[in-house]
């Protein structure tokens, strides 16, 4: 959760005059995301999302985020769409940093998984990646294979502290991933980032796919193996293989693997786990004390690891 | 800023089937408030906020608070209104907590004060106090005098580390307040603490009083006297007289003094400085780091008590 930027009454009555929304009833700062500062943005029109982008999120990408938004929504994906000043202008600014105001959308994220909801997740990341196949712009994965080597250096120092003999064990595995890799998957627009927290059900069916701001052009397969992650283990770590499957199902029911992609996936998500692992291990020595955001523990995704790292093949993830 | 108690899909849906309020559609914690958990509830028929009461708020002061806040409301302040469920209670349990839904308020507290809203502000306080003369719940003030003594023992040990000499200077002013603190003043229904952050603005006019989680019975000078410490006082800490003149004089329109309250003043504002200053020098040493609170800095309200201890009358305050 954070709200880094207030925005005062003055400067949202002028902003506010570059669109034709209406006029703001009020602006409370919420706490979701964890890069950026989000407002519920009330007006005459009703509700909208307001996020500033804060120092996390690189200025150049965002026409990338705001265009993917914009192009999947137009697709008939549930996300939320950047809604256009009177110029025609949707990335704006205020308080000194870019900002955008987008669509609000119904639903809460799951605080407990059920398989029904990762079936849905399945179907929604599916037509995600089909949907984004004809938007023009790319991204590439800045926290991809290539970053984890010095984002491990930059770590490796306290990850001792987190866990005895981790740096060691962590650049053993590294070094296996950058030797096994695989090139060539089917690629295109990932979320690269779609935990529950980012997915909203409303009715028990999924209603919207939020915070798009580590969406890059990637292989489709590492998303899944992302997805595996975020949404088929329990609380105390175990796999539960009818969520993976289920997820699964439901995915290829809309684009089917390829043979060279189901053999990827338990490579991927070893590579995905580290991923996380490595990131939360930099930001729970790195973030400051005073920074309103509830640091997440590494070690959740060391457990991940492990399992991959045992895993005889793809059908441990309940494939046929 | 605080959320503490996070509200589950499930829970929500559940609770929902308490009331008439039409059907859940969004639930996001709000970065306001720093007593309680709240969130903005958006339903088929509105928005609302829900508010889950932690462990700062005495759960037997809830029933004085929902019912000062109904009174009020009824009497034309602009206040929430507690929401009754379809039983008729308003005051309910949410996740092993107590709860209430309210009223949604529009406007924006200002983030700089002019004296137009000083003006705005005199004739809601005034307002205020007379609306609760018949309201016939009653409340002790206890973060009045008379806990001023343990609060600055809590801290004294700390209190030179944030100000050399800090907690023998304030020992003896408050000794000299417990000599001098005036009894018999008009008494009623209390904000206590309507500082800006507690006030809606909405086209340049007062919209709404809001969190009234401090009100109690005692004097109505006393808290003038809080709001010229909230409302009067400039970023540098120098005090506006002009800010105070127009919202005494606003008040006076409404609610005229006594001689007696307006002897009283100069005293009452330097206890309420005292008290601001002794609960956030309670906060500043001892809130943990991972609390989602930004901490205050006490010795603001240390500057404002040295001016009420210099002024020569209530003169000084703007009053003819």
């Amino acid at each position: 959760m954070a709200v880094y930027t207030e925005v005062s009454d003055e400067d949202l009555r002028q902003f506010m005059a570059e669109y034709d929304l209406g006029e703001a009833l009020s602006c409370k700062g919420i706490a979701e995301g964890i890069e950026n500062s989000n407002y519920a943005l009330t007006t005459t029109t009703g509700t909208y999302i307001l996020t500033l982008y804060e120092k996390r999120v690189n200025p150049d990408d965002l026409p990338f985020f705001l265009g993917l938004m914009e192009h999947l929504a137009a697709a008939g994906v549930p996300c939320p769409t950047p809604i256009h000043g009177r110029d025609g202008e949707a990335l704006r600014r205020l308080c000194g940093r870019p900002v955008a105001v987008v669509t609000f959308l119904a639903g809460m994220w799951p605080r407990r998984v059920a398989s029904e909801h990762c079936a849905d997740l399945g179907f929604a990341l599916a037509n995600l990646h089909l949907a984004g196949i004809d938007f023009v712009m790319t991204r590439a994965n800045d926290l991809s294979l290539a970053s984890w080597r010095p984002l491990l250096a930059r770590s490796a120092a306290c990850a001792d502290e987190v866990k005895d003999g981790l740096a060691a064990e962590l650049s053993a595995e590294l070094a296996q991933l950058e030797a096994d890799w695989p090139a060539d998957l089917p690629s295109g627009v990932i979320h690269a980032d779609l935990f529950p927290d980012n997915v909203l059900f409303h009715h028990g069916r999924l209603s919207g796919l939020i915070d798009f701001y580590f969406a890059c052009t990637d292989a489709f397969a590492y998303d899944i193996a992302i997805c595996i992650n975020a949404w088929c283990f329990e609380a105390d770590r175990s796999f539960n293989i009818t969520k993976a499957r289920r997820m699964l199902r439901a995915y290829r029911e809309v684009r089917d693997f390829s043979e060279k992609e189901l053999v990827a996936l338990p490579l991927l998500a070893r590579g995905s786990a580290l991923r996380f692992l490595l990131t939360r291990l930099y930001d729970w020595l790195c973030t400051p004390d005073e920074a309103l955001v509830t640091r997440k523990n590494p070690l959740e995704f060391y457990d991940k690891l492990r399992f991959h790292t045992s895993v005889a093949g793809p059908g441990d993830y309940g494939l046929d």
